[in-house]
């Protein structure tokens, strides 16, 4: 297989804006391939990411329009959707287009818009990714997902409201640094603890927010890649899936499907948890977060929610998690957000993060979860 | 780049079905599985297309949802959306897994299930993968879109309303050798003449039908295929798109998509369209079978009506076109509709299509069309 690596990214603001999921992306789109020093003409193919434009833009065939958008219609283009993770999936597969030979420079990413339909209608469209027959019925949405994997994690390791908060915390305070960040504010982990429940035990603050936005990546082969100022390069990238229901899972307490990823994307790159320098990781609520570190070999099983309160994931610790704010204060366009993760990774081992910057990484690591962790990507990065 | 075969495939009755589109796509997996000789604990990956889930069945993430119902929960999955060529872009992509030397044995298909809904919110769902902002909003609707290219044609070449029913006389012809197919009945160019105009040049029997279905193909690398009885190799697969609004074609009696898309596997198979035995073609409605018979290189652009009205695409004639009996006889559910053209192909190239055997086939051709002909696939397949 050839190398491939990251030679351009853009990622629009995060927040609301009044034009359409396309439209974001082609915007982010356009700035990856302005950090690349190539027009769209270069682009040899789309991958796009995608999840609820039927539902919430009644936009379905995004690829070609977005194509279009940026004014190279003619090539293929696809759109991927596996929840959350769909970005992700969408550079993945872009990756193994450029390993296989078939095309050199390729554009992936994805975009969002959900902040034009209530809240209440986004989080029924959410829930699209959990199974409608039998959880979608019982009004099983996200919040309830992840309430039970936190009292899982609770009842099993003894983890804390107040660990859960110091990763809300941490994280809006990274996302302070962060000018495209959809929340600029520190919080406290009095005002998190005192925030209202959504689903027990999480609050307010344990939620990561809905998000309009887009984010796009350039990559290229060995020999486009080696013209560029700084080329990073694609070390690992794996997926693995698990039983979609939440009744078939046998320890709420764990993400399988994290820990058979990163156990595959580490064994491509022939690296372990030890070399990783900096992470973005999927923190739609602060005990994902918490079980992500655990799940790639970050900290032991159970050790997650100590390892945020004592610092350990914040920038200048031992292994800073999400610099970029992560999904609870960066935003979450749930299409983009894998993607937006990939561009902070590559920025990040750039040495161009800016107040954010983790000092000295080498090797950087992303990692998306989609649904009801039942699709996980992994994908690891490293520099010249 | 290594090789790479189909040695399984399966297909679902085609129509109506009281099951989930996931539990579709299982029902056919199995049977690919059963005609590959291989457990699904063989599967490495799943890709997995589907259109309108969200809509008539609020599912989304149906690629872990697919493999946990096949009880093989931990593989990589994806799904992919390009609207009605959703699983031959799922096909695609898992070509270019096993050529990158990803995986050995893959598993790709799709299904969809539109007939729990109101036929009247299916066409509006249909109609989401044109563009919501400058399309939609005007009505235009898929019917719309192919009669404007029909208009277009007719006024261009010369074709004629009879000429395009004599496509559907064809294709239901076909489809009564095809058990799957979801109409199984004879129809003549006078009853298609005096159907009721859905939208003018365009009548009933000018139009595919809603359908519920799966379809599924298992995919190897040429060590595993050399094993199986009857491998059927892919030849060349590619993609095109074009211009996503109606209104930036220039010239709508051409589809420029599949053109390109043609040109690419041609040039990848080192073939040409004489060397094409059997073709399974996007006849969604008459018109678009007519001129893909052009776009693909089987007759010259406006010489597709006549082709059609003088029997050379029928079987027994120069080149067979659609012997499952097309989306027209067959069904088209969308999702599933590029797997079920593959499947069509392994089963004419293996010789075993019965009473609509092409004989002595040894090179097939499957052509599939996303939305108003923005995305275009086009795979080529040789036997032994």
């Amino acid at each position: 297989m050839r190398r491939v690596a990251v030679i351009g990214v853009g990622v629009t603001k995060f927040g609301k804006h009044d034009r359409t999921s396309s439209e974001l992306f082609a915007e982010a789109a356009a700035d990856a391939l302005a950090d690349a020093g190539l027009p769209a003409s270069a682009v040899q193919a789309l991958y796009y990411g995608n999840v609820v434009g039927g539902e919430t833009e009644h936009q379905l065939h995004t690829g070609p329009q977005a194509a279009s958008i940026l004014g190279i219609p003619g090539i293929p283009t696809t759109r991927f959707e596996t929840a959350c993770a769909s970005s992700h999936a969408a550079f993945r597969h872009a990756v193994m287009e450029i390993a296989a030979g078939v095309s050199d420079v390729v554009l992936a990413g994805g975009a969002e818009r959900v902040l034009n339909v209530p809240t209440a209608e986004s989080t029924e469209y959410f829930a699209y990714a959990s199974d409608a027959v039998w959880e979608q019925t019982l009004g099983l949405t996200f919040p309830g997902v992840f309430a039970l994997i936190a009292r899982a994690h609770m009842d099993k390791y003894g983890t804390t409201e107040e660990q859960m908060a110091a990763v809300a915390v941490k994280n809006h305070k990274h996302g302070t640094k962060n000018p495209k960040a959809q929340f600029q504010k520190e919080i406290t982990v009095e005002q998190v603890l005192k925030s209202a429940y959504v689903a027990d035990p999480l609050k307010l603050y344990d939620c990561c927010p809905f998000t309009d936005g887009g984010a796009a990546v350039v990559l290229a082969s060995e020999e486009v890649a080696r013209k560029h100022r700084k080329p990073v390069w694609v070390l690992a990238s794996a997926a693995a899936s698990d039983w979609m229901l939440m009744g078939d899972k046998r320890d709420l307490s764990r993400v399988p499907a994290t820990e058979r990823a990163a156990a595959a994307a580490y064994r491509q790159a022939g690296l372990s948890p030890q070399d990783v320098d900096v992470v973005e990781l999927h923190d739609c609520f602060t005990i994902a977060e918490i079980i992500a570190t655990e799940g790639l070999g970050l900290f032991e099983p159970g050790a997650g929610g100590l390892a945020a309160a004592k610092g350990w994931t914040s920038l200048g610790g031992k292994i800073p998690v999400n610099p970029s704010g992560g999904l609870k204060a960066k935003g979450h366009p749930i299409g983009a957000t894998g993607a937006a993760q990939v561009a902070e990774i590559v920025t990040q081992l750039r040495g161009e993060a800016g107040p954010r910057q983790v000092e000295g990484a080498r090797t950087g690591l992303a990692h998306t979860l989609g649904g009801n962790t039942a699709t996980v990507l992994v994908s690891l990065f490293g520099r010249g």
